[in-house]
């Protein structure tokens, strides 16, 4: 993908539901040349959000976009429920309309709208949907089904949006760095808009989650032998559990990297459902796995962002490394080397 | 629905792929004139299939079915995958053709299919896709959002195909004979073409899974206030666990009824997945409910099928009631009573 980006985050570029764009920023091979977001025009995307950690100018509008040179506008924004609201519609319309190709990672198929089709074949542009899954799909053929010398590393997590795609991304990295065949297998709309494939589990037919996250391993094993799988929701979020179990169980782990946001007690967005302690959630995962595929939780990524002080992160992770007699540690904070390390050493067990 | 239907199995009515047309025979409200199955003709469904209690006529072609008076043909099985093979849809075209509606709930969906839809348009007649959901789908509100005065027992299962939709029919049969009211929350096709109504929940994109069931409850709160809400699939289920998972959160249940089938020691298909004991069933079950509502396993619906004689089912009944402490009955076999009284009780308590 040689395409110049501008991301459209308008009025969210600092929120968590910006992550889609953040993630593209951050990890992506694709030139971003422009954000849009009014409410914070003029400042530089890792000034708003330091995670991005480039420089992108942020822009009030498509036509700024267009003219640093964007050719492709992106909705970098991930609302619960994924729908394309009216004004990013016609945020993608103006592109189209600038000669911009469209692209999405949302629920709203783009392709299936037909003010939208006929917008880009009038621009000779193309609408690109991240999240649309090939039409082929069928359930798993089971749990033993892949290549014996293939490890398949699953993060998951104790919710949403608490950085499993980040961890992923980052131990992945840090595994090239030492030499092992690793691949990322994306299993979300970022991770594919960073990568250039994978399958969003959240978007297939629910009957085949499970053959849907077969089938990426699968594809993962023709790239390489370490693969660390995306985790997506939580088996503890009321909304998203159902995927979480189904891409786990259909990626049949080897081993489990959780992911965990420091301090936090309950799902977002739903109050009432409390989280246990951290060596519940370990137990929670490895009894899930253990009907299909036994694994076991190698370490526990600890996001410490509400942290501000190093040293306050560095005690957050040290409880929990006592709490639950586990490696624990930020792999965005402090390198990505002692999980690395606790993962390829589950394997070695 | 007034229609009369023709159930189409070919080779497949007395397997257990036929279980849709044993349901509709069994617990429809439409008429069925005629199974086509060459393999049966000449005998009758309830001689093939005892279940049904119907004595529908079997025969070997459409041709056949059409001259008893059916002007409906549903596709009466329920492959793993989902697809309508090639023969099936050609039985479908020659139903269209001889002036009948098409009916199916596979996830091949009929009003896709370009030259079904042109036979059905130069025919006059209907194509009705059972597993096509409604467009507006979303994630759900949460599970406390609904009314505490309705009541939702939600039958899981060891393994799919082991009767949780007639376990769920037959009690909510005995609760309305008792005066209750009773509903039974149709989750699945075959439950769909019984009542008339519901979501396919294994059809939706799996981020709506959740929120289908909500919205499920939500609509059956409006029919009545005693809520039986088919389950599908089970947790130990390499293929569909995040189906189940996803309903189970989603439906939110009070109470919970786990089916099994006696005997049984491994997951259809998937061999190598081995069921646990009893008891830790019903612990995965109501470990599974607890962060986003507690639920209780209030009993345990047992198909005996696999022991032909009676003396046989019952020392399985009792044996399975000594391991749990539950109670345990078959409710197709001995009646619906003990299951239900454990299931009301479990709401006194």
């Amino acid at each position: 993908m040689s395409e110049r980006l501008a991301i459209y985050a308008e009025a969210l570029f600092e929120t968590l539901n910006g992550k889609t764009g953040h993630g593209v920023i951050r990890y992506g091979s694709r030139e971003v040349v422009a954000v849009v977001d009014s409410t914070q025009a003029g400042r530089t995307a890792s000034e708003v959000v330091p995670y991005c950690a480039q420089p992108v100018p942020i822009v009030a509008t498509v036509a700024e976009a267009a003219a640093l040179g964007a050719d492709r506008l992106l909705i970098g924004v991930a609302p619960d429920g994924g729908k394309l609201s009216d004004a990013w519609r016609a945020a993608l319309l103006d592109a189209l309309e600038r000669g911009m190709d469209a692209e999405a990672g949302l629920h709203s198929v783009l392709t299936d709208d037909p003010v939208l089709v006929a917008a880009a074949a009038k621009a000779g542009r193309r609408l690109v949907d991240l999240r649309v899954g090939p039409p082929d799909l069928d359930t798993p053929v089971g749990p033993y089904s892949r290549d014996a010398s293939v490890r398949v590393v699953h993060s998951v997590g104790s919710d949403c949006a608490i950085g499993k795609m980040t961890v992923t991304l980052e131990l992945d990295r840090a595994a090239r760095a030492r030499g092992e065949r690793s691949v990322f297998v994306a299993t979300g709309q970022t991770g594919i808009a960073i990568s250039g494939w994978g399958i969003a589990v959240d978007h297939v037919i629910s009957d085949y989650i499970a053959g849907a996250a077969e089938r990426l391993v699968g594809e993962g094993a023709e790239r390489g032998d370490l693969l660390f799988v995306e985790g997506q929701g939580s088996l503890y979020h009321p909304g998203y559990s159902g995927v979480t179990l189904g891409l786990l169980h259909g990626s049949a782990p080897d081993v489990l990297l959780l992911c965990h946001l420091a301090g936090q007690e309950a799902i977002h967005s739903y109050e009432s459902v409390r989280l246990p302690a951290l060596p519940e959630i370990v137990r929670c995962y490895e009894a899930a796995c253990r009907p299909v595929r036994p694994a076991t939780v190698a370490a526990i990524a600890l996001n410490t962002r509400p942290l501000a002080r190093d040293e306050d992160a560095r005690a957050a992770i040290s409880a929990a490394e006592a709490e639950t007699g586990l490696v624990v540690d930020d792999p965005v904070r402090f390198g990505s080397d002692r999980l690395l390390d606790a993962v390829l050493a589950a394997f070695s067990d």
